[in-house]
């Protein structure tokens, strides 16, 4: 099943999305955290826009979780630089289509394409084993960077915490058994001067740390919370973006997330 | 005005705290964030307990901004470290007299106290010399840190952000005009085996980037929303601490954070 969140003519409602091709949002009385009770409102998804599809209280990220990204940008093998835990604030988080806006400070901006986890209980001390059931389901994060304020503050809590610097959707897909954790194709396109090209292509089989280690990890620290988001790191491939450019973070079985660039 | 938040026989309420020496909390209708209008209903301070006097939906942190601790805990001298943005999970916020838990894991627990800035306003690009029209009062939080955990991860998210790790209190003073930060006192005085010594006996003469430049460069990048919470940075003479303990953090104007420390 596919939880939205959308803007419609009359206001904001969490939906369930429907359908193959023509798709239908369907609105739900409470949050896509519990089985969903329909109010008989419904818009063609063409209608109404997009936004992204939690409101989370916190994103937890895991970096340096890809071996290929790994060796990219840290210039060390993943061995010496093991995964570790940061935060992005809330209010770095947007949806589909909305820009993503680069202040002149923040320089070098690139792209970082992750399968992010949305939590669906209150989860402390998960043990690695039983991470499915603390899971809502899985949706597409835009992990942006400004790889220079990175290394330069050392802390990477304001390179990644820009205010839309956490682009998140196009939607929350429960079904996650559907997923190949161990195959999963991540991409990302960026299309510059009109020129579409594919920079990131891996796998999830480049991951570090696996998702039940992940949600095992977080949570001896972490308390989650129903619809905050775990950002699972990204793999090879990042690259500086440039205003007038559009990103997309393409997930087998998710769809494309896309966002154009702008100056803030 | 001191504003702060309860826990009492009928439930939760937000209070404002009046009196001298038999102090009286006065439940208010909304948030400490308007002007409080009261419901009548009051208690004794004494038969009530106080809880954080904020949600906050973000706990945003300046890291090596006190010139003494810098040198203490990074053995450089600040200019070659200059301060830097963390960020706090607001699940780690706890009230006065909650117990600090600390994990096996989490080693080297050491207290920092700090003042802690309330957010009143929605603030972006808020300019140093405008600050004090974002801010709502100043209360105290101890940013308590593996030490371990944070150099062994290179990232502070995980030894700064365990539950438990925020403890935040007691109350909001808005009277920001009554505090000098050119010369305010900030002591933490450790009990351990029932011996009370004072470890952290600093000033706010020794912060780098002072409050106006604090909030300009936050809100530079990062939206602040009321009821944020923002830390300024911790002094020297931070310490581990061991279960048994009691952590008291004590600033001019404030008063008294105090938090038992326990095993999790």
């Amino acid at each position: 099943m596919r939880f939205g969140r959308i803007a419609h003519p009359e206001g904001f409602s969490f939906v369930v999305i429907d359908g193959e091709d023509d798709l239908v949002a369907k609105e739900i009385k409470d949050t896509p955290y519990t089985e969903p009770e329909y109010t008989g409102r419904e818009w063609p998804l063409a209608d109404v826009r997009l936004l992204a599809p939690t409101l989370p209280s916190k994103v937890v990220a895991i970096g340096r979780n890809y071996a290929d990204h790994v060796a990219e940008v840290f210039k060390e093998s993943a061995e010496h630089l093991p995964p570790t835990l940061f935060l992005k604030p809330p209010t770095a988080v947007i949806g589909p289509d909305a820009a993503i806006k680069i202040p002149d400070f923040a320089t070098k901006v690139e792209f970082e394409g992750e399968l992010a986890v949305v939590v669906g209980r209150v989860a402390k001390n998960v043990k690695a084993a039983d991470w499915k059931s603390v899971v809502r389901g899985f949706t597409i994060v835009n992990d942006v960077s400004s790889r220079d304020l990175q290394f330069a503050d050392g802390q990477w809590a304001r390179a990644k915490g820009i205010d839309t610097f956490c682009p998140l959707g196009p939607w929350i897909e429960t079904d996650i058994d559907s997923f190949d954790l161990d195959n999963l194709s991540i991409k990302a396109h960026l299309t510059h001067d009109g020129e579409r090209a594919t920079k990131q292509d891996s796998n999830s089989n480049q991951m570090i740390m696996k998702m039940g280690e992940i949600i095992e990890f977080i949570t001896a620290s972490i308390t989650l919370l129903p619809g905050d988001v775990i950002c699972t790191g990204s793999p090879a491939g990042t690259e500086a973006m440039q205003p007038g450019d559009t990103i997309e973070v393409e997930i087998e079985g998710l769809g494309i997330l896309r966002n154009p660039i702008e100056r803030a």
